[in-house]
């Protein structure tokens, strides 16, 4: 009986330049454990909304901080990291293009190209004439024409629904085994998942979860 | 002439977990870059407070997420990490009583033994009477008539202040070199600062930093 290949679901908004390094990183980390990458486009923004909360990019003192974080990260791998023409930015265009119908190799492609329009030097993916040559490039007819249709604007509004409700509160995250990886910086424990090396207490998370609060902030 | 060592300034909470995994790898670390720790207790809720935003255990998603997130990485480091009795938890009494002048190898024993009776299976440290045997088992006399005074109090503020003014945002960080690290997750890339491997492209950051916004969230 063949083995199945493990799914991993990578979950990401082209806002976020963590998720960038993440997409650059994940096909070579599922290589190394046999498993396949299936992208998926969501708004982080709504996610921000569900959770009543601030993005990196919006608290200006980590705004400051995760760039140079992200420019040592970059260094490290070897990674071209500029910043696009503007940010924050629309990138509803984008994620819908992006998660139009099509195969994942096409998908895999339209993805990369579009984050190198935004965290790789490009011209950003704000400008519809340039999502629309992009898709073009990669072999997606039609990408502003189908981005328009009510059917994918509500597929980006499910996909980003389903993951709210499955925990997701973040961009990149990964979901593998119903078990929730955020972040570029999980990936360490994303590969120690697969390999299998960590064998999590549930009774500890248990207790975790059922915690008593001792306190609240007093909110100012 | 002697080389002045190296000092890392490590901003911590007790309430933090993650400052608890930072803790017990940061002196390590220092080890082998010849550095020197000083570790200066925060409060973590007034940093909230300046931004306006909420912690990772104010957001239900995200509290049941990275307890899973540190129960893989301290499995990885061989580490015990168990909840304490309750959480979230007011830490002032511990704080201050760690923010008291003392020479800093008391106070290292003083946080290691306090984390170790927060995230380690200890009691908690809630209990005055508790914190109070803690500090007296290290060589820390009178810490609770201490910890009262009107300048205990003021010092945490003060070293809370300063931390918010240096750009500080979260627990643990760790400012070196007029560099800040956030989060144990950032710990590779604070051995890269300080290994010399990486040097950041000034012009790239200044580009980011003056960015313009090309949108906003509408906060729901």
């Amino acid at each position: 009986m063949p083995q199945t290949r493990k799914k991993l679901l990578f979950l990401f908004d082209f806002i976020s330049p963590y998720a960038y390094l993440g997409w650059t990183q994940i096909h070579a980390l599922a290589a190394r454990h046999g498993a396949a990458v299936t992208a998926r486009p969501v708004l982080f923004a709504a996610m921000l909304n569900a959770n009543d909360t601030r993005g990196p990019a919006e608290i200006p003192a980590k705004r400051s901080y995760i760039f140079r974080d992200l420019l040592r990260t970059a260094a490290h791998l070897g990674l071209t990291l500029v910043p696009p023409p503007s940010h924050p930015f629309n990138p509803l265009l984008a994620l819908r293009v992006a998660g139009l119908e099509m195969d994942e190799e096409t998908r895999h492609r339209l993805i990369s190209a579009l984050y190198q329009a935004t965290w790789g030097g490009g011209p950003g993916i704000t400008d519809p004439d340039v999502v629309d040559q992009i898709a073009q490039d990669v072999g997606v007819p039609d990408a502003l024409a189908r981005a328009r249709q009510p059917e994918t604007k509500q597929r980006l509004r499910t996909h980003t629904e389903q993951a709210i409700t499955d925990g997701v509160f973040g961009v990149p995250s990964i979901i593998v085994d119903e078990e929730l990886f955020w972040g570029y910086d999980s990936f360490r424990n994303l590969e120690r998942h697969l390999n299998g090396t960590v064998v999590l207490d549930d009774a500890l998370f248990e207790r975790w979860t059922n915690l008593p609060a001792g306190a609240q902030r007093k909110r100012s």
